[in-house]
């Protein structure tokens, strides 16, 4: 088993340093936390990951979380877990003070979790819909809504779930059929079904708060008439015991990956006596679903870049303690009386190394991009600053969901290829990487829904507004980085991709000017890429501009390997990754058009 | 469950259509073969693996062959399709009359096993190694040994494997250390371990023939050292009984995929009561596997294209017949009030469907195409013929082996990603064939040693006449399809893309020269990316030529939508995947060099 599954340097490096966490520090918001304690609370994540996450990864693969009784049997951990992270603080840690939160920035949040995710990812899920759940009562909910559930969740006694999706509707919400009838009672009777729904009932679990979205009788048909309602597992009565609230575990999924995270399929109110109470506006469910979507979004990028650092480092460590084969000499031979090299010294495994590494920690720093938005949205007073924000982080959204899902899962599958056959093997741990993380392209909005509301929204919204301050910001890097010698050949380059990005838009606007937006979507899978390695380019190249900057700092904070480590991934990153744009460009600006259907039918 | 695992229509287009299977019947070597008696053979195979690999295919994922009491268990379909391909003369099939063959074409049998693998992945390998195993005996075998071992392999009685695989000694064979110690008797005493034995031991063998490479006591270190062995699990005694010969199961490995297929460890001559019988000269075993590794790595090749079919196929499947979502009207929304599309309206879903046409059946082609090879190869008395298609053929190996096995891995993502959340589920198949694709890359020498082989070996062999022979053919094709205003654009985009595989050459040779060939190697995966694109966009071509002829054919065999349907992949594959050659040609000519270990080791 590989000693570290997560580079904490790095980690530490990417948030302090690049992303400047002190800088969020002098906000009113964060006034009570200084980087000590912040950097105190990573610590002793860490220690808890290392103690109750990372040594039952394995076990929980190998027993996978399963339907029994009506409910659903988990790993021990669960309850552990969940448990103490209502202790640490870790559940309840961005919430507001007044609503039993810590306040702490939720980059440092971020932090704590991806550890967790890195050492385990079967876990973190069970607190972080808990949180997700938590965080849509305290924000749209009523004050006897908050009392009666919060507390009991921001401690982890009590879980939470997301309940979106039905047998026929999954990407298209629009169609849910879940119903709720109104009483005179001041509750809701909710009746139909949801699937997939993770973390929806286990055995530790005293109650579970489901945030259900359905739609009210009578409502009008289509996004616009759904609602959003709290429906708890057990109902707590007045004299505070729980009543059972008619929410049935009618089964669940079996998976290839994260077995040990239970996904449920829920029945409401088979015996007409499921309770569901409103939060917020009727008809507004959807809306306020997607304010917390954009965390879940993040949360669901953060789980891949974890699961990619963690195989990365796996990957690594096996590579420097396996031999096998040599280095060729100048007739192109090799000696067969010369040790065997490690398989570190070759440079096709050093290739699939650093394919790791710059994905791993390219898409951690985009983690943290995403992050410092959400936490700059949170605590400004500023109207323009929030509002530039937003636009910046809504941008960012569809990317940092899709970025480390997709490439992550390309990078996992690098690192077990770095083992050859062991890699394969169940003995291995690579083998497991590769099965958890690729649900992350599926979870929250497949890879395809992300790119069309990256395409189709959010390069749209407000004229271009929220692409034109993204390219705002990847300029000043390109600024910085121009004015170094070492650095300016990539600047250059970078510029060019960010040109050749609009010349993109440009070939495809027409389309949706005449309302072809079919055919200005049918590629924007191949523009969510374009887009996705141009950011982590400049990610990769802001990394490059700081590390240089220390190369020459005699009291740097780290070694001089560390920094030119970074410098050398970037220019990895530049000369595999980067020369993609190319060709995405090319099929995107291609007149060929193959995949919208015409009168017949030829994919047969 | 999907009724159709294969598109056996396409599989006999391209067999006989465009690789014509009727002009090798010209050739006396099968004279005593038909098309219809070939048909006959296929369409058997088909209707056995509908019968008795398809239904098992889930099973044999869910209950994996395990080592139990010095055995392995594994499940009883392994018997069945052991003893029917015997009787069916599955196994026999390739080798000549006199060794107890039918010489039916190799193309012919790869058509039927491809079918076995697209039903079942995890028994067609228990036949394959067995064939294998004995196609080395009667290649290089004495009398003896043949007389004592290929009718009882031939038949599927006795099962036959591979064993080449050392703790220490995977991807760099020349440092076996299984000892072979003479004897007065005729026999040598084996003493070693071997790991990743595929098929080395079940409960329903009789006996087990390992074809075991080993050293000689007192051979010279290296792969000029190494000799191959017969050593059975029993060996025959003279009253025809068998006898336990000191081959022990020591251990199993528990896999990600391909769980049905057992992968084992052995112990030879625990009890120093091992024996071996040399198959042909001493010293020249690694050349006589070598000559047998062609048909094993066009296997491997083979196996992950039937793969990709059978996911392809189910996906298609599901795309349509699920309904989600709506098509955009011309103001960029959906009506709700309308019903939901069928998900293979989508453009997204229809890309990742061509996407997995293009790769499976493309892949198809590639694997005919070297099976003809072989078979002219095999049947040619020409030796200026021999030497052309040998040289063919070697440059095509890596390619074969390679492309199906990444590409393919790909293309059965995305089938995977077409089902959304269920295709992460257990209850559906494409997890288990996005499992078991995955060891195609690891098999019989991993995607960097391929790459090392094209670039190093085949690219260089006799100074370029293969590479030259194979853009000869190429051109051909691209001739052929110039003359056609339909295709004469993609006849001008391929031949651009020869060419600059050509540039690339042009830019690596010089390291070569010099005697860095640490430098002109360290790129070779992308030149094999390169290479395969190159080649796959051949092939799709070649059959565009074919189906476009066939339009204008007023009887042509299949229906108008059938040869759309083809052309129409082959402009998918040049919108979207050929255009991926000019990044890499951009990454393989760039001067960076960032895989090269220097002093300092910045992977960290």
């Amino acid at each position: 088993m590989p000693k570290k599954y997560v580079d904490l340097e790095t980690l530490k490096y990417i948030l302090y340093d690049i992303h400047k966490l002190e800088n969020l520090l002098t906000r009113e918001r964060f006034q009570e936390h200084d980087l000590e304690s912040l950097n105190l609370f990573i610590d002793s994540v860490k220690e808890f990951s290392d103690r109750e996450l990372y040594p039952f990864f394995k076990e929980m693969d190998e027993t996978p979380a399963y339907h029994k009784d009506g409910t659903v049997i988990v790993h021990k951990q669960v309850e552990t877990v969940m448990h103490q992270s209502g202790e640490m603080g870790i559940i309840a840690a961005a919430f507001n003070y007044e609503d039993g939160g810590l306040q702490i920035p939720f980059c440092a949040l971020q932090a704590a979790v991806y550890i967790m995710e890195a050492a385990n990812n079967h876990l973190p899920g069970y607190t972080g819909l808990t949180q997700g759940a938590a965080e849509l009562i305290i924000e749209f909910g009523s004050k006897t809504l908050k009392d009666l559930y919060i507390p009991n969740m921001l401690a982890g006694i009590w879980g939470g779930t997301m309940c979106l999706t039905e047998p026929e509707a999954g990407s298209s919400l629009s169609d849910i059929t879940t119903k709720a009838t109104p009483t005179d009672n001041g509750y809701y009777k909710i009746s139909g079904q949801k699937i997939f729904i993770s973390g929806g009932d286990h055995q530790f679990a005293k109650n579970i708060v489901h945030l259900v979205l359905a739609r009210i009788e009578g409502a009008p048909k289509g996004t616009k008439g759904i609602s959003l309602f709290v429906v708890p597992k057990n109902r707590p009565k007045e004299d505070g015991n729980l009543e059972y609230n008619d929410v049935m575990t009618v089964a669940d999924f079996q998976k290839m990956g994260q077995r040990g995270y239970c996904t449920t399929h829920l029945g409401f109110g088979d015996k007409d006596d499921c309770r569901g109470w409103l939060v917020g506006e009727e008809h507004k469910g959807l809306n306020q679903m997607f304010l917390m979507m954009n965390g879940a979004r993040i949360a669901v990028g953060r789980g891949a870049a974890a699961i990619a650092m963690a195989a990365y480092r796996t990957s690594l460590q096996y590579a420097n303690e396996r031999a096998q084969g040599r280095k060729l000499t100048s007739d192109g031979k090799k000696n067969p009386l010369e040790k065997q090299s490690l398989i570190i010294e070759h440079p096709d495994v050093r290739r699939m190394l650093l394919l790791q590494k710059s994905i791993a920690e390219g898409s951690l720093s985009l983690v943290f991009l995403a992050s410092k938005y959400h936490d700059i949205i949170h605590s400004t007073n500023s109207q323009e600053e929030k509002e530039k924000y937003n636009l910046l982080l809504e941008m960012i959204i569809p990317i940092v969901k899709t970025y480390p899902s997709e490439a992550g899962s390309e990078s996992v599958n690098n690192g077990l290829q770095v083992l050859g056959g062991y890699g394969f093997c169940t003995d291995f741990s690579l083998q497991q990487y590769y099965r958890d993380i690729r649900i992350s392209a599926l979870y929250e909005g497949t890879t395809g829904i992300q790119s069309q509301d990256l395409l189709g929204r959010k390069v749209t919204m407000q004229n271009g507004k929220a692409l034109k301050l993204l390219a705002a910001e990847i300029m000043q890097t390109i600024k910085l980085a121009s004015k170094d010698d070492n650095l300016k050949d990539y600047a250059v380059v970078l510029g060019e991709k960010l040109q050749l990005s609009n010349k993109v838009l440009d070939y495809l606007m027409p389309f949706a000017a005449k309302g072809n937006y079919e055919r200005y979507l049918a590629d924007a899978n191949l523009f969510m890429e374009y887009m996705s390695i141009v950011v982590l380019g400049w990610l990769w190249l802001e990394m490059a501009v700081d590390a240089n900057t220390e190369l020459n700092n005699s009291d740097s904070k780290y070694s001089k390997t560390f920094y030119e480590s970074k410098i050398h991934t970037m220019k990895f990153y530049f000369k595999y990754e980067i020369p993609k744009t190319n060709s995405l460009a090319e099929s995107l600006m291609s007149n060929e058009v193959v995949t919208i259907k015409k009168d017949k039918e030829f994919i047969i």
